[in-house]
């Protein structure tokens, strides 16, 4: 049985407080304009975010399990369910961005309301106590943590939209910005042949798709000790990597000619510079910092291009397990810098978690024994596995305490507006 | 010459003040996020016509006329440009709805510079001597005022796409709502042949469509002494109207099925009663006030069923000359109704203006001795006319002092989000 | 009461009789292949032309009035119905290319099963003298008439698609393909103001969209002599023409550049010179023949950037009214030319008939009066009344017998595959 | 160095021969208007299979290594290339439906020029000899044998878009259509844990995409020892298996409700009972044979509906390995059924090669150490390893020597043409 101490109590209710409030925080600098932008149809307008967060607590938790709540708003359900088709029906993903309705200031009493029966259920020893309201607590926490990577990417791509491109902060960090001169890195790190265990073990949390954990037998090889870099990438554009279809998959290729793809999102060329618009506006290509924004086709390309390849997810983390100890440090949510920075010179591999997630050569599937939760809860992972590849690592707009080696993220080969970029194999 | 005398300047000064506020009070009721809106490519957010209406003075008025202005902000001539392609590239029409910046006390903050700035200007003799300065002003209140009638218009459908349905104004006029009892209008207005004349006559301001006044012999006629109502209409729909092709054109038959049309926009069904969208929130459908929401499809394929038929644009104004004494009264945007009303009993021909405008089966296409100004200003009209069709005598959102009986407007045969209604003339 | 002589059995027999086989006739250089082809949704194969003028004689006339026939084959009807929705479902239009079966020799022997027994109807008295049987006779002749203008103009689009770019015919008549070197005619004809008699008279047949005839009053105006000459539209382009939006109509530019219009359709630059895609294959552009496979876009902006105007389709009827003697002579179907050839310099107004359409600006609506026949027969021309524009004088793809001045041809203004040309009036 | 022993010409010879035969063997059925057409993208013109699949022998072997030879059409390398990048432009996949020429008779007369020079070629004691061209004719055979079962799915579909429901072949089989009263076969086959070489290993054929042979670690498993037949997989759309969002992933049950899937493709209902549209023509669905032409995505629903689920092509290619005896006989190309029948009961791994393709839970991507070769025969399997499912073990249109246990066929999921089943494992 979970203990429900004093401890245990205050920890929790920091921790549900201190995620909560980093999402407001997030939303901070908007105007209320920007939060209901639904530019394109996979992002959604930071409103929704923090309505559709919110609204997990209150399905999930507090009407099942917290005695007397009733609901904020009886329509809420309707407008802040993303895709349970289990939880009824719901404005569609690619309406969101007509929801004008209810002004910012609702949903941030909305928070409010379900926040302070949140923490009215904190306090409450039988709900700790019971199982199945602590996962649900931890899901819900660990899905806010989801919602935060994609605020950041979401709001990049709408203040991108505006012609006018403005900063959603105003100054960029002390480091960024400057181009940075130290060597890059270039080790190549030897993984020897053998069976290893991938997947989520022990008692922490994960997701399910992380479960089970399972033997892989994996062929040596060797892995570069850091991610692409912006001026490595610089080079293939310039040796017309985007012209040449011999690099590319098929569909990747048809794709960029169709867009008219000719770098990465964001970058655009000003007097025969690079500029790349990010959180602080438009800022000059770092050389050194690692590439983000760019399709698998594109890291798939680059990769053939260079002679090298991708890795699998399961070389990734294998390799992730023998690096154990470098993984610690990292450019995450929490440093505020919101792009990519260069790899600190002093680790093995550098760049595994934060920075930039790295697309791997595997299709989001199932791991054997794969079982999904009964019910609305299950409706999380399991039913996007076709179509998509594997990420893994986290980026720059991961919070720390939601990253892992085992953790999966996963999105269409053709996507680009998240923090994304490449790790080299040897072939 | 034009005089400057001190009358003149004081009453262009109170009609340029009156107009421009005017607009913002249409504006008022709205949330920041509701004015960033586009949910269909139609429609502009109402952040965008407060900045357009007054782009327009500045770039038609102020830049080239009042010595020293420059302009507020550099990058607003893209954003607030509509079509005019002499005035340089600009935001596409569909991208309209990504502007959350600059923020609507940005977009305030532009109206007050330009209209202090044109407060100015219409302080100086020598400007409102020139002709091509009246003109320009002329044209710019009203290009503002039909903006007005555009912003109602949107912000209804803005509204309306929100799941909660809510309200623009919170309660409805006295008169609406309430089921009229008056026996309705069924008068027959006959209209002798002959040769009319059609076009604008008179020194008055008119659009250059409505130019050059010209014969045009028409047969007689009997036209109905106002329009169609909502228990006509409903008639229609109950003996299965939208069921049945031979009444319809084929390509609105094609759009009602492939849409799915089973009544005028906005109306919905709840427990056996047709209720109706309007800017006061949901209302129960009034039977005797004039139908609106109609397509040209729907009112061609109503008149069709009642074995009658729309009238030609040239019978309409032939009809309006002859009844020229009962078109002061009318429901304008001044009425504050925002939505049609049971006609008037005691007028010969009623609604002829206001209330809702008469779909004609007439192309919008160019008078005899049309000529379009020379410049960005001539890409007023000319160039929209084809595939549109006529509809004349204003609405309950078009102001009063902006129409006239040869005022021609015009719209795509399948377009809804006007009010736009139906009168019969016998076959 | 229609007579039945032995006289007009034998003329209409021999009518039938040669309007059927012309059909066929035109078919004949094909291969079985190119009868299925629908490379675009407004291009109908050829084998379906060939069923559905049967299908027209079979189900309006043979079915309904020749006691005992049996219909050739139980599902031709769901194959070779156009649009009537009176005559239940059918094969959607997009779909026509789908139809690999019934076999091109099953479609002839469905002629001649249905000729057989339409030789037959036409043997019988009472028949011959049912004026409702009279009158679905010509109208199927019309119909099958008109088809065949459907057939040249969709196989030349067929063959166009195919990068062999194969010729229907393989040699060109002698005088086309040749540089003419006459004087183009220049004249500007007069016609004074007054009212116009406009639509059909008379006891001949016409279609039902040109009754019922009525007055039209016309300012006086002048008309070119002739249509504009490739020569003159070549002009055009190099002045720029498909590059400048002054002279377009916004929906017409805005399709120009979608489609990346340089030229009329079926034009192709190589080494330099204009060559012109025709049923006789690839041939130098004729400067003085006049030009053809333009949209009424095009046709309108040509018109502006000349200084002069399209005529109105009361205007040319009044022309044509005028010059009733210079209509007999021109380029038709029987000349087999198969496009447009230069004007002969003896008529005064000269192509008013034949060569090729023109269009008008005036969009096709329904005269005063209009009605429609009751049941499928009358689903022809009326349901059609909207976003169209009326094109006169017909082509050289037109039988000459089937063309009259007040015929009124309409085709969506986007329309470029009809052999479409302009003539000029002044402003 | 390879051999070029009269033995082996002759074997080359007639190999060539016999393969060649069957291609137009197996169009001998069709119209010429059957060649022409393409109902969908991914249907490819029977005429273009024929010019394509000789197409590559002239490009690769015969233009290269034949001295003196000629090409025999210049630009039927435009019509008649795939998707070869490295071989210049050609017809969009979209637009083979455009080609009604060259006619039937000129590709066949083609087919015959290159077979003239082919049999030229394999009397050349240097050709045989070179390995390159030895590894050029048997990619070719395969080639063809590829195209000769997509042939035989594009003529089904062809032919099933046509309201006349034509049959490709008159007569059925007599074993099919019958319903089959056997036992259905229900054992579990045991999978032992451990590492299994996967890919192909020895001197035989294979595609690149099968190499390199490497270690895969397998968890136990249990496969049914045959597919799922007909009758249970009614039994899933019975209990609402088309109509419940949980069995589904995310995106096949938007596609699902989108496309309004209630069936496999090919099934009919008609007075209660289902039929199936086959090659032979509509045909009652036999409740013992394997279900085919589904998509993955209903594959992966009916596995999840049932409580099993699908297996990963390494499993597959596991217990094809330990059950190597049960593969020779099997319903294939050669059996001419060209449909799947129930699985014959002496075999304890019944079904593993033939009958119906099995969609695997594996996404299409490359082994350890995969390679492509140089110049445009490397671009044949690698450019497509992303977004597509391999499947395993061929079909009742599959040839015989096609096909092998490594053999991957890969499709995208949503892909319902193919001959495509399900194999079920135990979770």
């Amino acid at each position: 049985m979970l203990s429900a101490t004093p401890d245990r109590k205050t920890s929790l209710l920091s921790r549900y407080q201190h995620i909560r409030h980093q999402t407001e925080k997030l939303c901070a600098p908007l105007t209320p304009e920007d939060t209901v932008m639904q530019p394109m149809v996979d992002v959604s307008p930071p409103k929704w975010h923090l309505g559709h967060t919110t609204w997990f607590f209150e399905t999930f938790l507090l009407l099942p399990h917290l005695p007397g709540y009733s609901v904020f708003h009886p329509q809420y359900a309707f407008l802040f369910n993303s895709y349970y088709n289990s939880m009824g029906s719901r404005v569609a993903r690619s309406e969101r961005g007509t929801l004008s309705r209810p002004p910012l200031e609702d949903i941030l009493a909305y928070r409010r309301h379900v926040d302070a029966h949140m923490e009215e259920a904190l306090q409450r020893d039988e709900l700790l106590a019971n199982p199945t309201v602590a996962a649900i607590l931890e899901l819900g926490l660990q899905h806010e943590q989801q919602h935060q990577e994609l605020l950041l990417t979401d709001i990049k791509y709408i203040l991108s939209c505006n012609p006018l491109l403005p900063a959603y902060l105003p100054e960029a960090p002390s480091v960024s910005g400057q181009i940075s001169e130290k060597e890059p890195l270039n080790e190549w790190l030897h993984v020897p042949a053998g069976l290893y265990t991938i997947g989520h073990q022990g008692s922490g949390f994960c997701f399910d798709n992380e479960q089970q954990p399972h033997q892989v037998y994996l062929a040596q090889f060797e892995a570069c000790q850091r991610t692409v870099t912006n001026a490595e990438y610089l080079a293939f554009m310039e040796a017309g990597g985007y012209a040449n279809f011999t690099y590319w998959l098929e569909e990747g290729w048809q794709l960029a000619q169709q867009q008219q793809w000719q770098a990465p999102l964001y970058w655009v060329k000003q007097d025969g510079s690079w500029w790349h618009f990010t959180l602080h506006g438009l800022q000059p290509v770092d050389p050194q910092a690692p590439v983000t924004h760019i399709s698998f086709y594109e890291a798939q390309a680059y990769a053939n291009w260079s002679g090298h390849r991708l890795l699998t997810e399961f070389e990734w983390e294998a390799l992730a397990q023998r690096h154990a100890n470098s993984l610690e440090q990292g450019n995450f949510l929490e440093s505020e810098q919101y792009q990519s920075v260069p790899a600190n010179g002093g680790s093995a591999a550098a760049q595994l978690l934060g920075n930039t997630w790295e697309w791997t050569y595997s299709g989001y599937f199932p791991y054997p024994g794969f079982e999904t939760a009964p019910g609305a809860i299950g409706e999380y992972n399991g039913k996007f596995m076709v179509n998509q590849m594997v990420l893994r690592g986290g980026s720059c707009a991961t919070p720390q305490s939601h990253i892992r080696p085992t953790y999966r993220n996963f999105f269409h080969p053709d996507k680009r507006w998240q923090f994304t970029g490449i790790r080299l194999a040897k072939r």
